[in-house]
Order: structure tokens, then C-alpha cells, then sequence
């Protein structure tokens, strides 16, 4: 496998409606996606574009949210995960079991409407890393 | 002042020589920098390129190292910060102070050899924040 794009940086937050006026005034995002929620997977979710790359906020949906825990850690928020391209979801989480990295649940429907899965921090050198097969017809 | 290029992630790492055949063998990284030290900043720092981006790993130069108590905190390490290109180092410093944003220190020669500033995560969204001013000739 090659490394691919880096899609997003996830960004957990306890408000994207508060974090979108910091996003837009102070950093100077031209590009901020409409927020949208993604109860599946326990979030809300809004993108921002970078040049090259994108930003994801992440908020709890729920207190059953998965992230609800980190914001409880962290009530300002802060990076939560990255997440880069894979061509081929299922040859991307056979490659990584292989080589006895921990992937976290089958592969599932994710913020961009392909398949994600996310793989444990502990085999990611502390790092919570999501794959994501590339959108069809981008790049 | 617009959002600029994610010019990299951030991620500290015990050991640089460690996490190198992480991102050769397991996440395919094709382009590894050679490793450099960073003394003025307490820092080892190696870059990999992504199609579109980099992650920088950064290692303690030293007990007194900056990122000391991240590593004690995260053994395994993690991620640490974003940085975002911006055209004029003292424009981009002026900008956020007067938004009451508290940018740490003066512009310093950072890894990629142009002058960059830290902003405190409390005014990031918990995330800390580096910008660099971008190297003259690219992109």
C-alpha cells in the first residue's frame, strides 16, 4: 500500500456552531460546509477547506457520542484523528490486519459517503487514524 | 487574512528511528526525509510527504525539550500540532494579536527554514496552532 492523501484532520469540538465564527474570522476559512449530522456514527459533522486538505469538526451527537469522552477531556476541543485515502477500503483493512494492526469494526458509510474504518491509536504511534476509499471521479 | 495551505501535521514520537519503519512498512510512505535536529526549538525533526501534504515527526532533542512532557504524558506519542502557510510572517503575527489571540514568542527559523510562531490552544480550539510563512518559490 502507498500512503495516500491526507483527506481531513478531525477536530472535535463541543459547538461547531460556535467553532464556525473562529473558523471564518480568525483563520480566515473562505470554504465552511453546511454542518450535518451523521448519527451513525454519533457526530455532527461540518468540513472546512484548506488549499490542500480539509478540516473536519466533530461534534458529540449525543452523550452516547464516541467523542463525548474526549470532549469531557478536552471541554475546549482539539485534534482528535486523521484520516487519509485509500483506493480499495477492504484491501486497505486486510493490509493492515495482516501486519496485526487493531482495525476498529467493519468498514462503514463515513463523512464523505464512502467507506471509512479507523484504526487503534496504539498501533498508529499514538495516533487515531482513519481510512477512507477515495471518493469516485475526485482527484 | 485567508485560510493558507496545511503545510503539515504535527505528531510527536518517541523515537524518530522508531516510527520510520511505521511509515515505510505499515502506512507506505515512499518520501522519508532525513532526520535533522532542531536544537533551537528542542526538537529532532524527520518529514514525510503525503500526496498533498507532510506529517512532521518531532522527537525530544533533549530532557528540556518543549514536547518533554507530551511524550511523558503520551508515551506512545501522538499528535501535536497543525501548521498553516501564511505569506508574511509579521502580517499573520499583527493579525492575531489583534484578534486578542496569544501567539507565543517571537517569529523564530523553523524545520522548513522560514520564520514561524506557535498560537496558544486556548484560542485555537484547543488545537495547537504553528504558522509559517511560506518558503519563497513553492507552490
Amino acid at each position: 500500500m502507498k500512503l495516500g492523501r491526507l483527506n481531513h484532520v478531525g477536530v472535535a469540538t463541543p459547538s461547531i456552531a460556535d467553532a464556525i465564527p473562529y473558523w471564518r474570522d480568525m483563520m480566515g476559512a473562505t470554504a465552511i460546509g453546511e454542518p450535518f449530522d451523521l448519527p451513525a456514527q454519533g457526530v455532527k459533522v461540518c468540513f472546512i477547506d484548506t488549499p490542500n486538505t480539509q478540516i473536519e469538526l466533530i461534534e458529540p451527537y449525543d452523550a452516547s457520542s464516541p467523542i463525548a469522552a474526549f470532549i469531557a477531556k478536552n471541554p475546549a476541543g482539539g485534534q482528535h484523528h486523521v484520516c487519509y485515502e485509500v483506493p480499495d477500503i477492504y484491501e486497505a483493512k486486510a493490509w493492515f490486519e495482516a501486519k496485526g494492526a487493531k482495525v476498529l469494526g467493519e468498514p462503514r458509510i463515513g463523512a464523505h459517503g464512502t467507506p471509512i474504518f479507523f484504526v487503534h491509536p496504539r498501533d498508529m504511534g499514538g495516533v487515531l487514524t482513519e481510512f477512507m476509499e477515495t471518493p469516485k471521479g475526485d482527484h
